[in-house]
């Protein structure tokens, strides 16, 4: 006999199937026909919109005039599928009664897939700021498409507003799969809540991480490695840590942090202020100074 | 004539194949029926397992009470076939035979595969316990099912568990590819060696490097860039390191390593200490201590 | 009705479909059959050339004598085919005019992609190299198999190997397309320009950056978030940074920098120099020195 | 400029889109989320009846002892999504009312679903009296294993009995459309309201035909060519056929009728009677009967 | 050693890779870039074109209001590109010099696919005739729908006349290929020369034969296995068949034609007339006739 | 609750797994790592072997002069392993003892492979002269690249003859399941053990039967719906059909027979003869003889 002793699978089987109070919390169950977030769709969520903020580099690779308007016709009614059915998914599950009636789910998750659609154009030009802002700031960069094409940062910042957006209309769990798949991808781990102003830029990136109550002026631009933190969070009487406390930096205008630098708790970095790399800052640092590492020996 | 000259591929080709003794270890090439390591199986061995452990949020989306048993028993079921055959190639590769006879390996491996999934249950509780130390060290995580959806952690460490398994078991490689796969995923280093205790949780985590013979204790907490990692090493009369010696950091319980700190050696982080972000340590930390870095400028 | 306002979606598409100036830079459009450098192709490079240069690691992993020289063929092949089509996108995308005649870029597509086609052999050879390199320097790498199966360097140095010689043609995008494919799999971030000799090798490898005019020498090795980044960078009367000018540093032979140290500007480390982890360097390092972080506190 | 005129396109297209009345019915679109039959669904549905029914001859090919009732969950699982899903689909079209509510129509449709899986024991138990009779009728036939593999019968006949029993819960379309996939599959083309009794064979098969009302008895054995069709019928005032009219023949038991015979009408064939090729029959036949083909010249 | 003997293999690879005179004309190698009738596309197309015409039936089954002008959008356009490559693939072989200057050919070829695409609501309004047609003629259909869904002559009849509007623009190859595909989905086999008028029926339709210069009415029914056939032919003084003489039957108008009839020879049935099944014609029927097989023994 | 009673489909799924004596017929399992046929990998089979024989038409498509040596030789290869496995499980089976030792099948398995493939230059040659014999037949036919893509009689006699060839190694299974895929796609039933000589066409086809021990001479033509089947069969004592008796026509040379002719018995159509549509044949026919239809009234 060559497989693995039947009744050693079939006990398993029956032990890991077994639906204790621990293992509940282990598994995604569906009770009804409850919505749920799904992995898979919402990385798909996440290529469309990509796909139409920047035809042609990203989904569908053969647009031209003829097609683009059927093209991003087609991108947009998938997203307003996904989209309602992911929205409805993380609304249930804060509603915390997953076999309830749904319609008002429904059309609330109806309601704000419309509104996010409708703001597609303003996400594009904000994101256009986001990019130039990259290709003026790297003289590697030959031209605009080449940073589309091949700065992870483009990547990373197009979740984050779109994830932003949507965790801006309460929707929970969803915001947060969609900044995972782009720390996933690019290194860079940006939370949902961040505020972010226009022309950001991100070099490299990889091992960036800015914190859920983080704020971001204008013409930032961080290199990888950057930490945006919070530094300790009280706890509760239960010794649970206490949920949506501001605790992560806020940095000016005009901010340029260099690699690795670690600045944590809920301090301000002035506007035109230079962290240097490396560096470890708590404190505040006023508009327009420069931090940076103590001698090497 | 549109394609590239007949004889320049022709050559090339002749050349790639010839089987000289420098490319031998270039080339990853069949003798007979033996199994193989195989990338492709690998991950879905990671796939499958994961599936098992956190049925509905990874693998199979649809898990509800009418199906759970089915599609977890088919779960096992294909692990116990991919896991079985990367088992036989691990110990063959190890055998230095690959042609030799094999009814021993398949027997052992058949052995250590019903081992692997007799302990999942096991498994499951020990990743809970991860489970639940990020999410209580995380305020902005709001349930244990974002935990699980979101945190590379998550990923990272039920790779590293299922690696560490099969390392206990002396298969050679496979664990390695396991810990790549999530190390590709997720920026999150750990070697399968390496020997961590419950309540584990990393945070972020981009960069963090955990080294073979490195051993942590329970409620140990890691933020991104944290390399726990090897000094230095011996070298033979060759010059070859010398495999095998005990050179990487032991953690101990309660403890926190801040971003981007680099823990060098084999020595002790006590218990209840705290190691600042950005910091080279390479001399012990007592019990309750805490370390930062110098000031900055 | 169970659809977002159709007028609501067939607005937001003509919106997104206008062809106005802002928007033409954030659209990547056909204007007739011209090649256009299109990110899947690109990741099938990438791969077709690694299963030439391993064969049986990657790509076919059922390579045995029978069949090896028919698998190699079909390789080259298909790299001929899409290697041609998309160099022929890049000069196009460089010649400033999409939708002018093209035999001239088409014939100077094959002659290049013949060229490297020709010089596999050389890559394989250097590759070699690296592979032995990061054997040699691992105590925890058992065998070749498993440096090219799990060390993420083998995937990024190949990858930039292959792209670097293509920079070295004077291509535009495609190199840093595929540098930017090896970031996101391995968090190793190489720009194409950067020169590096033989016997190279990297650690784990999450963070590390090097920078477009980069010289390294032979026998160096890295460890993750290792950045060999540019100071800063003079700009021209508009603000613009200028582009090419030699603004990374020039690392000599038998070199090791330790884990997240951080070396900037157009500066040299020496031959056998040691440079230890987390620091911040932005002036020579003279052959032999060793380099070390401040101390704690 | 390389493309079709885009006008053309823009024209047909809205052309093509217009909603006018003939146009209608050419088009199968939804209103709301109300299901609708679908090809690709109902292909689903059989492939995974017959996976349920011949375990390993068709579906997961790789089924044991360890892995049947896993297997076989899972099918039956995914098969209640699928059936209920097109039941409600069929009953959706039939109510008239596409858009109404549909909470009775969807409780129906689980209940058939439910009564449908209940059933399969026995379809199955039918089915191999079908295998047996093809085996026993062919001395070309090795084993019942090369039967279920190679004998179009079993594909058409298992088809059959499915789509029969739904027929007779009334659903409208599915069971044609299960008909058509076997039909064209196989060139056997069987009306879901055809009664068939046990033990029914089918030889080669390809252009057979069986009308709705056709009655069949036990034992019987057909070739390929076979038409058991309808006369003429009867038109109503404005020339349209009346539906629903008893107008096939019915066919004894332990009846042969040989390649290509024609039978039209609803005339009866006597049982134990045999009906030579190329015939056309439109009279009845009595028991024991032999009927042949007038002389050639 | 487990595998075939290599030399066996690669000694059988050289003979059929061999190119001479005989082996020729069975491989179909390009010579250059020029295009070549392909299978695969030549299925697509046809796909794509069912789409277009039965919006929901085939192809994407998700229309609703919201995206059905772009889903007929994104259809053309791909019909466009697929149908100009095919096209053009069919006339260079037709030109004898696959190697050849094509400029005039593509444009041939772009101007006939933006003439078929044109034409496409023409053809949308024929096939509605035949779908009706079909509908009015069967008692077993219930709906229009129905008759899309589950009627091969529906499938058969769209493939025909889409390959016979390619047939009048003198363009070879590419339409047989469609007729072919129309056949083995269906057993109905049309040659695209055909002339077929509106309201064309054909039930069930198994072993149906239409060649390649059959005159067809309006309002012709013809039932499984009618063949309408050539009964012999003239060769050239070489034995060869001369191509291209009128030697199918006419059919007039209002004409039933029973199963498995085989009518041959350029003779004519007249208007009205009925052929009954199973017989075989080699002479003008009148009009308004009967014609029945003799008496069975 | 929106699913099927949980306890409805546990209990069907134990009762179609129960492994009694009739059921185990039905179902196809594994007992230890044996091979079993598979649908899937017979398939496999005859599409790469068409690949080989018709390089360009079946398979990549896009075979020159560059690549067609490396792609005959990779679907050699692949035929290698995929012949050996299913040519094992066809010797398997008749071995009688699944679960034997099977050293002795393996090695035979791999020596019919090794013939086989030895014997695919000649099986080309064999196939040409059907190709030739199509082209000639037919006056629609404009070239023989139109024969080989368009003609179903191309995909049916490629079938036969890779059937006949393992037919005759005395494999079980396998040959019939590669003359039923193309029944399937064609319409046209040939058993592998019928015998057939070069120069064979078939035009139209569909409905073609020929029975298992038919001899068929060169230079033979058949129309669609031709059956060379079995009069009737003597049985044994039990009523079970004796095996392997000469029960089906003998065709001479250049013998014509036209559509839906039903020729049945161990009886000899001599060479030359001419046999036309719709007839019923039982009895010998002589040289050069010519059989019609009784008239129609």
């Amino acid at each position: 006999m060559d497989n693995i002793n039947i009744s050693t699978i079939s006990e398993v089987v029956k032990d890991l199937a077994q639906n204790h109070v621990k293992f509940s919390r282990m598994c995604h169950m569906r009770y009804g026909k409850e919505p749920l977030p799904q992995q898979s769709l919402v990385e798909e969520l996440v290529d469309t919109c990509r796909a139409i903020l920047f035809p042609g580099f990203f989904g569908n690779e053969e647009i031209n005039a003829q097609n683009i308007e059927y093209s991003l016709g087609i991108a947009c009614d998938r997203l307003s599928v996904v989209l309602e059915d992911q929205i409805s998914a993380g609304l249930t599950i804060a509603s915390g009664d997953p076999c309830g009636e749904m319609p008002e789910i429904q059309a609330r998750a109806r309601d704000l897939t419309a509104r996010f659609i409708s703001d597609m154009p303003k996400l594009r030009d904000l994101l256009f700021t986001d990019v130039d802002a990259i290709f003026l700031g790297d003289p590697a960069a030959a031209t605009h498409q080449e940073v589309i094409y091949c700065y992870p940062a483009v990547k990373a910042i197009s979740a984050h507003r779109i994830a932003h957006q949507l965790y801006g209309y309460g929707i929970p769990i969803i915001p947060r799969m969609i900044s995972e798949i782009a720390h996933s991808e690019t290194g860079i781990d940006i939370h949902p809540g961040a505020q972010i102003s226009h022309h950001f830029a991100i070099d490299h990136g990889t091992g960036v991480v800015i914190g859920e109550t983080a704020i971001i002026g204008h013409h930032v631009k961080l290199y990888q490695g950057v930490t945006l933190g919070a530094r300790s969070f009280p706890t509760d009487e239960n010794g649970n840590p206490i949920k949506g406390i501001d605790r992560h930096p806020i940095i000016g205008n005009n901010v340029v942090i260099y690699s690795n630098a670690t600045i944590l708790g809920r301090i301000t970095i002035g506007d035109n202020a230079v962290v240097g790399g490396n560096v470890w800052v708590t404190q505040d640092v006023p508009p327009g100074a420069r931090v940076v590492q103590a001698k090497t020996r």
